[in-house]
């Protein structure tokens, strides 16, 4: 395809010139190129497809970056990203220095904030409208937030601040039917209704008037408003939610037709003060693999343009963890699994059967996640969180307070712990170790592979008091057949060397190859924290110790490892790490074989 | 006042066999306890008498511990301990061993879990109802949670699972216009009007068609029920957000009729399914000081019983930082200050008159609060936050996303930062260092007086990047007439010793003290974190540091100053601290004068 508008067009300011037909015209490239880039360089793929027409009809009525637009999550932007200014570097999405898969103010005074975590896109916009109010501008702030989204706590936070403020925020709920997984819960199925029902086609009275009022306005408004025509009538509609919070309330909207789209934005922009717009979308729209299976093609390394046949996978940590859960779960009715709308990205799928009664999908709610889980481990239940690294960060104050402060038995099967790769700052797994060792009583396990990861969990599950958690990097087996050192929590190499490396987790391949080449000792950690004395002790022996961790170095357990040796160097990260390759990011960081041995050799006076 | 029934029944089993002029005696009793106990211990006043009738009934149509009692936040949770079998005990309120002021399951087989954050309960009851029904138990979770802990998002997220479950869970909505400060948003709006409309008095039709079949359920229910006739009627009702949410609903119910108490809640158990039961009640019923000013009661120290007369309170840490930073914002129209629900406790109704527009109360909603803050920043003005520490641990997620990896700039002023005393576990401000020194760019400040502490704020204003935080200990000033050393960072008081205390904030004054009484040094920091090179290079002059710390050891400063001297020790709190005076915590953990001083002397042989 050649991108005729995209290539030519000076965005995003041009899109008010276009006609409608050319506006459809730079859907069609847009939506092109996104199939394109994303075939290639993998990334989100529904979820933009069913935004690109809100996109431009956002850009077509509002002016950024004086209007403020927050995408949540900011897995919908794409199409935002290549309206402001980032077409000619599109296939660098993903790449190192590249298009990051989210939005970053350092990247485009466009993108109006840091995105990644669900949620927060109507608390951020409301912010940034309060304090437009406050200097006097009239501009408009846009929050961009799924249906998904609105399940979290903080997306209700932020409506329930937002309706009543009189502040120029304008919450475009992007209703498509699912979040990663399909959504549950009584949102949802209120949406679902709202959705499907025409008489919730109006507008309140007042907005109306305001409306008629309003040169600006013109037909296009009123096919997309059922009018009412006396209070009985208006009665008779239940209002929604949203007008309950003070909002205005616009839609549902065909979230495909640009027109409707334009009308209902005029609309929003003349009322003033809080707008609620609903949005009907589908996600995967224009391509059909992923129109079929949006729930495959949200997040997905390179594929086939053409076929949309993706490349075999390798079997990974969560698909192991939850294939061994739902073994343990099918002999041990006490064992319940839980998942914060991520059960495919977690492995809590293989819960199928009878055991889907004891699965539970909360939505995107980690803190309600493990609240929930406090009230099973009291009754008795073994919940199991399957979850995200840095999504657990959410759930930091529940953790210390429903569960920890009476000892409560849960466990955390923490995926994507370390580095993640291409999706970036907002995703790293860096944070787990820092926050977790943080609350008295925890027990961390960090196995090396498939085997050490089963029996870490079943040691979790029944050895373990308390907040015990095994935590798994993204991605597949990196160091298979090692003998198995979860029984006494680490194993040690030795090869009489006065050099100590100590490591866990991913990184144990690297330092054994690193160990071979240079003949040093290597103290591999499978339970990290708390820290036994006879791995302290350990420690103590060796003259030059080198501690290894793909983890952030304040609240490393390099920091906690406390030992009078004449050398001791924690080689961690100190940084939001962007996105790039798994392998970049090791390599940045001095956490591959050839950095490890280059930094050992260098502190010896070697080349 | 003899505690006729409270002394001699055997409860709560006998409130079944009470007639209801038993009951209201007993009422009576429960309110007099309740306050004669507060007015000289100290604890919530206005929260636990607006509950009385609701606990006794509660009690009555209930079987706990087999029907699960969850209160939200727990500070309304006396009239229920006292019906427990902790009448004899209760004079021990908020003290050493004592009964504590929130439910703690290790207190009595009749708390069903920890309380003393808010929001958390519906989620923590429908863990416990999802646990009963996959064990086939009929029994009951019941939610018991305030209008003003419905802000909080986590409640929403209780709501949006519990909703369709199908689960034996009751969420009884104890409304009382209140949390500690007056509510705000949309919630609270909706719920207010839900509070005075006889039109929501209904339930729905099946409901009514259940109740109609069940024989228990007797002319009681009638009065509470304006029956609607016909479906017309039953349209022009709006029904409630919670039927949306697909909870049955009763209510609003007078909480202070225990016959009509008993009716809604027999009403709730027979239905089956989640119910929420709507209960108007009035904060600090039965004791007219407290009535009229609920939130001055809300959460009390010792006071005159017959007269409502508190003693005289010194100035706050709290209180001094408003009055500072209302100084402040009077002359920089870009500050702007922002609660969770907490004006006075944290120091910002010194924000009058016209300050107020800048002043943004958001609910109990810590996670939205700093989410809402990045949107401000985003804009140009400079939010300033104020939290008590461990509520502060809600937001850790958002403070890592929405702030630091873009390097926003907000102010985090946390209060009741370190031991705060009778409140105990749930509220120790711990972890607000080991937390947020896990966060890249961070500055933390702890002044170890009033002067200090407006100096800090100013630096962390003005002369800070990123996430700057003045943290202060509950109370008032302990430490005063130091010279200032805001400017370094830290001050070295020199004696010509080998042995040096490293401290901050409010120990610096026990550390004087024990400097006087030994002869060494003493290093204070008022900028506590990034550690500088320069107070790293002074402690490694010595021979002996012994740093002192009133935070939790894991991810305490003293884990990260790494100095390699013959003797370094760390002296911090490694358990949850139960609710206690501050002077017994601080000796407990070794932190007063005369523990620094015999600590050192021992390690030296001294006796």
């Amino acid at each position: 395809m050649t991108y005729k508008l995209l290539s030519r067009l000076n965005l995003p300011q041009d899109i008010k010139k276009l006609s409608l037909k050319q506006e459809e015209e730079l859907c069609s490239e847009l939506r092109h190129k996104i199939i394109e880039t994303v075939s290639h360089n993998g990334g989100h793929l529904s979820s933009n497809l069913g935004t690109v027409e809100l996109s431009v009809a956002i850009h077509k009525v509002f002016d950024s970056p004086k209007d403020k637009i927050v995408f949540d999550v900011g897995h919908q932007s794409y199409a935002h990203k290549l309206l402001t200014g980032r077409y000619a570097d599109f296939d660098t999405l993903r790449k190192k220095g590249g298009i990051s898969g989210f939005t970053r103010p350092s990247e485009s005074e466009h993108d109006a904030c840091v995105s990644g975590h669900s949620s927060n896109s109507i608390s951020v916009a409301l912010g940034m409208a309060e304090a437009m109010k406050l200097s006097g501008d009239e501009h408009h702030a846009i929050a961009v937030i799924g249906d998904g989204a609105m399940t979290g706590g903080l997306a209700f936070e932020g409506l329930n601040n937002a309706g009543h403020s009189g502040s120029n925020i304008i919450v475009i709920l992007n209703y498509n039917e699912m979040s990663i997984s399909k959504n549950i819960g009584g949102i949802a199925t209120y949406l679902s209704e709202l959705r499907t029902q025409d008489s919730y086609k109006k507008l309140k009275s007042n907005t109306k008037r305001i409306l008629g009022s309003i040169p600006i306005v013109g037909g296009g408004i009123k096919s997309i408003i059922s009018a009412s025509k006396d209070s009985l009538k208006e009665k008779l509609l239940h209002s929604t939610i949203f007008e309950d919070f003070g909002f205005e309330f616009i839609g549902p909207i065909d979230g495909h037709s640009l027109e409707k789209l334009e009308a209902a934005l005029r609309a929003a922009k003349s009322v003033g003060g809080p707008v609620l717009i609903q949005v009907n979308t589908v996600k995967g729209k224009g391509y059909k693999p992923a129109e079929d299976n949006p729930g495959e093609y949200h997040g997905v390394s390179s594929f086939d343009m053409m076929t949309g046949e993706k490349p075999p996978e390798c079997q990974s940590y969560p698909d192991v963890f939850g294939d061994e859960l739902a073994r343990l779960a099918e002999r041990d009715e006490n064992i319940v699994a839980i998942t914060a709308a991520m059960k495919y990205g977690t492995g809590l799928n293989h819960f199928r059967g009878k055991l889907k009664e004891r699965l539970y999908d909360v939505g995107i709610a980690e803190e309600h996640a493990v609240s929930f889980a406090a009230g099973l481990a009291l009754m008795g239940k073994i919940p199991v969180f399957s979850v995200y690294s840095s999504f657990l960060q959410r759930a930091y104050d529940e953790l210390i307070h429903d569960i920890s402060i009476d000892g409560l038995h849960i466990v955390l099967a923490i995926c994507n712990a370390g580095i993640v790769g291409e999706d970036g700052e907002t995703h790293q797994g860096i944070y787990d170790i820092p926050f977790l060792t943080t609350i008295p009583n925890v027990t961390i396990y960090s196995p090396a592979n498939f085997d050490e990861m089963k029996l870490c969990l079943k040691k979790a599950i029944y050895e373990d008091k308390g907040l015990a958690c095994v935590r798994f990097p993204k991605g597949g087996e990196e160091f298979g057949g090692v003998k198995d050192s979860v029984g006494a929590g680490f194993s040690l190499c030795e090869r009489g060397s006065d050099t100590l490396i100590v490591t866990y987790g991913r990184l144990s391949g690297a330092a054994n190859q690193a160990s071979e080449e240079l003949g040093c000792d290597v103290l591999r950690l499978t339970r990290i924290y708390p820290l036994q004395q006879q791995v302290i002790d350990t420690a103590k022996r060796y003259q030059r110790v080198y501690i290894f961790e793909e983890t952030s170095r304040s609240g490393s357990i390099g920091e906690k490892l406390k030992i009078e040796v004449p050398q001791t160097t924690v080689t961690a990260i100190d940084d939001f790490v962007p996105g790039m390759k798994m392998c970049e990011a090791l390599d940045l960081y001095g956490l591959t074989a050839e950095k490890m041995i280059s930094k050992i050799r260098g502190d010896n006076g070697e080349a």
